[in-house]
């Protein structure tokens, strides 16, 4: 079997891999009576990657990890393929775990619960004008019950009054959810939402009309629109300051090789900076989105929407112009199909240049001679959209060698039916008869150094008074010192704002020659609420790795994912709660650094009918990796690369009178 | 006496003023003893302000606020000058505060220490190449004796090697600091630095060359430069989307007034948005910066660099093309010499529009459909130059209603002589015998609310699990509450991390008719490490408003300054330290909020010679203000508008070999 050129080891599944993949498997197993979920990259192990960096002359085996049904089997099947050796080299059942959402079924159980006689005759109750019809989403189960092995999803259903093709159904969340075996299609029962402040729910009633909250411009109109915006445009006369080769791309002095796949979406691998090397892989390895209101049936909602769906999957077709401003170069990523062919996923990823304001500056005040450079940086970018919400994911270079990770969450808030004028304590009225509950989104980055070499260690830096301990050092009280601990044991770490504590990932094998300390990185941690429901819970069984800020662990391969290789109906998180336990040294070994992060979003009726972006940034910044400032040599900002203009008289109209 | 047209009794003063002002004052003293240091505006009284805005017939006084020396005198006089009555009001001796730093006394004492004869002697001892000169910074002396009260200033002495005018002396720091008198010009004494890692300082030795590190371009010569960055081009064909009369500006559904002034820079006055108020004021009030090294005379350095020099004064001349890219907007500022006259601080602010990627997107992923609005902002910015650092203050009003305040900390950190191979707890070597000592940056941002009227509220809101204390209203422990405290006496708060405590401003008697909740503002502070010198130091007597995240204060005219009006070599805290101990209700009345915030700077190699700006953001943004998303009627991003490119082949030339 010939493959397409791969020119990296980690570049993304290929259409004929796929189809290589498929066929290699379907020889290996009853070809008929198989259903494609997932088929992907299985990632080469690492020593092999580092075998081929060295010699590019190394065979690198290609494989496929698949995800499938076997037909009469309610088991998810798991095989591993050989694709450069033809090879099927594990094919086995998985009767224990559920696999993720796939498009297939959940277009089955979609169309089996809006069609089913029980749902019709519940829609019926409802008693909705002629021009009314009802859709549902089908939502990830969750957990609530250990004994439960049935493939389930909770349909969440929703008024559709409108042919807009944007029409806001979110706004008219209906009071029952029927709860669907994706396996059979058989409707298991129907729950009726509470409508009160309490948990019972009562027979579903005749729809009273409420105007739903638009977001289509269609719906809107014209005049619903402000007039006075103007265009903005960016422009590149002399084309990116990038340059790429298949997924590998170089760009003011970063190299790094573009991963992507189903899970992730965007992975960035072998990422180095002015030829040194700094990081193996860095990826958002999974979220948890726990929801805080306790009425039977939502204590179930808690997606994994890396482990559930995949940021990859629920990737979108960016667009021109709408998603992308300025000089945009885009990939593509593809999946399979239920029936083996390769789909393709248009413009899954942007990639383009930022001005991201001042850089750097200093202005010599004796004779006002000022040198600045701007902030550019490179952004990959994709978005997810999971069902009604939409998670935007970039990596972000910049000039002074810094590499930030940053999710914009956005999108429509979950909605629940709610009678009027009940304010519950578990969220907040988003619309009339509209509860948007208050939840958790917490995020987990994985990031697997390499700072000059494989073997790194971590060490946290905190900042600490000296105080009255020490009257002759500090005899006017104003000194303070960095406490640095090494992590020497794999687990979950705690922040201290209070000490400014920093996590370092460092060489201890390079000392800087200037500063004489160990080459590092540190990591600007968002500090936030960790995960809330207590260790009892399904909710923290299933998503340990959403309790601790930070963790560390000694790299096997394929520990990727923080909660686990399947999330979906999980029972307990089978990635970083076990990982973390392992009694190993981590201290100048190949280590790897996790941190959870993320927001309790209380919502606001702001956040309706979408909800404007809430950005969160993570960093990893050299500190003693270099002997200076490494963009000291970026040219400085000068008005003949940046032709900026002088705004005069032409904005001269304001009323004078203020508002307030 | 004419005054020039005023378009709004909070305009900043005009040349006409200054000159009025000083005039009248003039008249009142012996005119021929003064030296002027500070001609700035006296804010008129909120409730006359108000008077104008409900009736802009009414005549609203201007005044001067004068801060002088009388010849013969080491004191600080402080006057008061109805501009509009033509009357001196108050004219006083002030001798137990001292004024912040002018220009004028600034190089006379750098003039009076570079030709000292023992400062020369000190300097001989060098040895110095003959090419070689050596120039000094004059610091505020900070304060290490609650009797002194002499006007002084330490002298930092440093190296210069090269004519050009971008040569880096702080890379060459001398071993000794003259610490002078401002008002005599006496050398009161020689401070000789330590270089080792103890307190004791030895005699000054010929100087060891070692070369600087330098930031020039015109040292560094053009081939340092990399040569693969293309220009980025922001263009607004249209115009920009603002409007401006005077100092009153309109831009998406935001009015506002644009104060300016010498201690703050740039203020936001009378700021509403969609015909609503929503700030009387919100401005930067102060920052303390001391610094961890208690080797004498250290111990000392701790500015205060709005109170001792002023982010306005100390502003630059921005540049078009250089500081700004895009369409920029700028505004005046004017200082007063120190005989009398006024003089122009051109371009001290620029005003433009960023485009800060997507503000909201959904995609119904049923049929692909999606709606994409940009995160359009408006930025009013400007850069001081505090000595050695630079500050990059900017107020950032966005589409969906948010107030943002950001902080770029960049500029040269402040270096110490160091024997060579010494490696000291109290920083880092950032270049070869140059110590950067770690220090603090606690800024405060003051809030002076209005939201929908004057009497407001400060509530803080805590996310709190339910847990296993009610297992009937949450049989499944996912549950969390929130729980809101309102807070009824001034003083300062703590945030707090593991409740995701959020602090509110509300205006109680208003209520959102769609989720019942008074109308608020909510604070997304930033949590840092507050002032790590404990009570019994000066640096905390100074400077108590860096002990505590959140300060709740009830209004008073003339209430602006975090720190106090004074804080050259002040030996207590007169802002917040007192304002908060009030007895006083804080509940629905004129309350203002203060945050304060920074970082703790563990300096870096990377941050030489010139640091990479580390970005500091809060936000205040609303929370039930709306009754929908304020961006729901933002155009949505199209290609006809933003006229994005897609990058193709031209990049294509990627090595790609990785270097990890």
């Amino acid at each position: 079997m010939t493959t397409a050129f791969i020119a990296h080891p980690l570049d993304p599944i290929t259409p004929p891999e796929i189809s290589a993949a498929v066929h290699i498997l379907r020889l290996g197993v009853s070809p008929a009576s198989i259903r494609l979920k997932v088929v992907d990259l299985l990632e080469s192990p690492k020593s092999n990657v580092l075998s081929w960096i060295s010699d590019d002359t190394v065979v690198i085996e290609r494989k496929a990890k698949i995800y499938y049904h076997v037909l009469g089997s309610p088991s998810l099947w798991k095989a591993i393929v050989n694709i450069t050796g033809s090879t099927l080299e594990i094919a086995e059942e998985l009767p224990d775990v559920q696999g993720p959402v796939d498009y297939w079924e959940w277009e089955r159980v979609h169309d089996a619960c809006n069609s089913h006689p029980e749902v019709l005759a519940e829609i019926a109750k409802l008693k909705l004008p002629p021009n009314a019809k009802v859709i549902n989403d089908p939502w990830a189960y969750g957990t609530d019950n250990a004994q439960e092995r049935r493939r389930l999803f909770q349909c969440y259903m929703y008024i559709v009054l409108s042919e807009d093709p944007e029409a806001n159904h979110y706004s008219l969340p209906a009071p029952f959810s029927p709860v669907f075996d994706a396996h059979t299609l058989e409707l298991c029962w129907i729950d009726r939402l509470p409508l009160g402040l309490g948990a019972e729910a009562e027979e579903t009633q005749p729809w009273n009309p409420v105007k739903p909250v638009e977001y289509s411009a269609g719906i809107l109109g014209k005049d619903f629109f402000r007039k006075d915006l103007k265009p903005l445009r960016i422009s590149q006369p002399q084309g990116p300051s990038f340059a790429v080769t298949g997924q590998c791309i170089s760009w003011q002095k970063w190299k790094f090789h573009l991963g992507w796949n189903l899970r992730e979406g965007p992975v960035l691998n072998n990422v180095s900076y002015d030829g040194r090397s700094l990081f193996y892989r860095v990826s958002m390895s999974e979220m948890t989105v726990p929801y805080g209101d306790p009425r039977s049936p939502y204590h179930r909602k808690q997606a994994f929407d890396l482990g559930d769906s995949g940021f990859g999957l629920t990737s979108n077709t960016l667009s021109l112009g709408c998603d992308c401003l300025g000089h945009i170069r885009y990939f593509d990523g593809w999946r399979c199909s239920s029936d083996g062919q390769p789909v393709l996923m248009k413009n899954v990823v942007c990639m383009h240049e930022v001005d991201q304001g001042i850089g750097w500056k200093h202005t010599n005040f004796r004779n006002g001679q000022a040198s600045i450079v701007r902030d550019r940086q490179l952004l990959i970018q994709c978005t997810a959209t999971v069902a009604n919400y939409e998670y935007i994911l970039a990596f972000v270079l910049d000039q002074a060698a810094n590499l930030h990770v940053e999710v914009k969450a956005t999108g429509i808030v979950s909605t629940m039916p709610s009678n009027i004028d009940v304010h519950h304590p578990w969220g907040t009225t988003v619309a009339p008869r509209v509860l948007a509950a208050n939840h958790q989104h917490l995020f987990n980055v994985r990031v697997d150094p390499a700072l000059d070499g494989q073997h790194n260690s971590v060490v946290y830096e905190d900042c600490v008074p000296i105080g009255d301990s020490d009257k002759t050092l500090d005899p006017f009280g104003c000194a303070f010192r960095t406490d640095t601990t090494t992590i020497t044991q794999p687990g979950g770490y705690d922040l201290d704002l209070t000490k400014s504590r920093v996590y370092k990932i460092i060489n201890p094998s390079r000392i800087n020659r200037i500063s004489g300390k160990p080459v590092g990185y540190k990591l600007h941690a968002m500090a936030s609420q960790m995960l809330m429901m207590g260790p009892s819970t399904f909710n923290y069984k299933r998503g340990v790795f959403a309790s601790k800020p930070i963790w560390i662990t000694k790299y096997r391969d394929d520990e990727l994912y923080a909660a686990g290789e399947f999330t979906n109906q999980s029972r307990e998180d089978t990635g970083l709660a076990i990982w973390s336990e392992r009694k190993e040294s981590v201290d100048n070994e190949d280590v790897v650094l996790w941190h959870t992060f993320g927001l309790t979003h209380v919502t606001r009726p702001e956040d309706f009918p979408v909800m404007p972006a809430e950005k969160m940034t993570i960093s990893l910044k050299p500190t003693s990796f270099f002997e200076t400032n490494p963009s000291n040599d970026v040219p400085r900002s000068n008005q003949n690369d940046n032709r900026s203009t002088e705004a005069q008289d032409e904005g001269n109209s304001a009323d004078v009178k203020p508002h307030i």
